[in-house]
């Protein structure tokens, strides 16, 4: 058996770089099966670990990071997955949410062998964190509805290369097992 | 401007993994592109690097390695791609030919900021290490017809991502510069 | 040539574990050093660094950490040697400043190819970070009045190793050359 | 409970490096130990790694490697101790034996949680090898006469830094439990 914890990446986003305006719909379309799921881990009592970009922000830690991005004019797509004062936060200044970062470090504190993953991009970040957790050995769920992406035939061609080549689970959010 | 070098990814090979079937033909094609780009790599003085999977033997050295394949049922696609005395070898034991190999070491040995990735495959080990050397920050040329894949579907979105998503210089071998 | 950073190791600190009251006189007696050397860094332009611990506090960002650290008996220790609005942070979750951290990372950008350490402790977070920056091909000094040790014998064979088998140049913070 | 592994390090040597007068006595004492601890690992079926420099031999592999040192006139120091066809063998470049190395995964696969590190030298790899390997939370044992040092009191300084700061245990050959 062993323990769950749901990463939420990138979701603290100010949607400015170039490839938003393709990308903020498909965050539009998963955001209530993102926040269906972050509460459900919340009241599973499975650990919720925000992986966020700094930016290149290294003068500012995470609240100030979150302050940003709601005061942007995205805001009304970060407010609804915001961070508790029970999740963790890890940052990260590359693709990967396991790239020089310490969270493999965290999950072994918590005895973590199971990752679900959401949040974005699907073919980006997603795919690329989904293949760290797999050479890590890790189980990797994905929730195809709680994922972004920028292009979809890319989204769907990574989806089916973290099932075939990285053991990923690829399912709804109802169906997700903590 | 800076140096390069030509990366052979797992070329050495007894193909009786359970893919194998649909990895093979791929490989038959693409073999003589391969040959005429390690040719040309080692007439320009490029370093070429093998970093080859040790398929779990920890009690062989890659000498045995190569021995085995060449012993097997399809030595005619290792023989032609064969190391010569001075060529460089890298072992790995999982996906990325970065990930737990001193791959990064030694290319900045070499002072190498610049790698050309052939061999298989596209869709998997292609894929990881070209993400892998872009989050290093090597520049990262792949020719397509030096590249093997299982499926042609999933090849073409890692090739579609390595251009978009890792600033990868997708060719053919004619025109790749070292 | 090239470009230095100073690193303060581990300064922001509430000073409540085992071994405090044998670090603390020598954080006192290196104090004054430290601050000297950070303020010339500043007025020099050369890149300030913290890279400290989260003391496990996944939950909570630097800002909150600075603010515990004021808040606790020891503040005269943290006061004088807080991050100012330009100063750049790394959160550390183990000994080194390097592992999985993305500090080589963020200094890659920075172009930096020297690094000055500072801060505790001697025999520990400072001898392992300087092996780590040595093994990365970066140049290390280390100014042997602005770090701070337990055991004085420990540290002494520390400054020693680090001298002879990282190269690290063991100055004191008058002869310090960014 | 858990699994042990015997780590043999950096043994395969032709000791023509500028430190080696000072190493080979202290090889040459600890040596015996050493065959005795390898045989009893043998003999218990306690996997045996060795984990060697490659010399920056990149077109070498350990076969020839070992066949090198053989022939050079330090030959006694390398014969007692040759891996046997059960030995697993690991080549690193740098200094510590997890540094760009695949032996963190080879470890997992074994379910090895409990390291002992013999070989050389004391206060360099042997040190940074027991730091990595507590990062890494293995736990390590040190047969301290079954290492080999080029300064006596670096070399104990780095023994009493493995145990007090890396939990290490320091011990001698007749009392090591694998």
């Amino acid at each position: 058996m062993g323990n769950s914890a749901l990463i939420v990446i990138d979701m603290i986003n100010t949607y400015d770089h170039p490839d938003a305006e393709l990308l903020v719909p498909s965050v539009r379309a998963a955001l209530p099966h993102l926040t269906r799921l972050i509460e459900r881990a919340r009241s599973e009592g499975t650990p919720v670990i925000y992986v966020n970009d700094n930016f290149g922000e290294w003068r500012s830690h995470h609240g100030e990071i979150i302050k940003t991005t709601l005061a942007g004019k995205n805001a009304e797509l970060v407010a609804p997955v915001l961070p508790d004062d029970d999740s963790l936060f890890v940052v990260k200044a590359r693709h990967s949410i396991f790239y020089e970062t310490p969270l493999s470090y965290l999950l072994s504190q918590l005895s973590v062998n199971h990752v679900v993953l959401c949040g974005q991009v699907t073919e980006q970040c997603v795919l690329y964190s989904a293949l760290d957790a797999h050479i890590r050995r890790l189980r990797v769920t994905v929730p195809e509805d709680a994922v972004a992406h920028i292009h979809w035939d890319l989204a769907k061609a990574a989806l089916r290369m973290m099932e075939r080549n990285m053991g990923a689970s690829i399912r709804n959010v109802g169906t997700v097992a903590f």
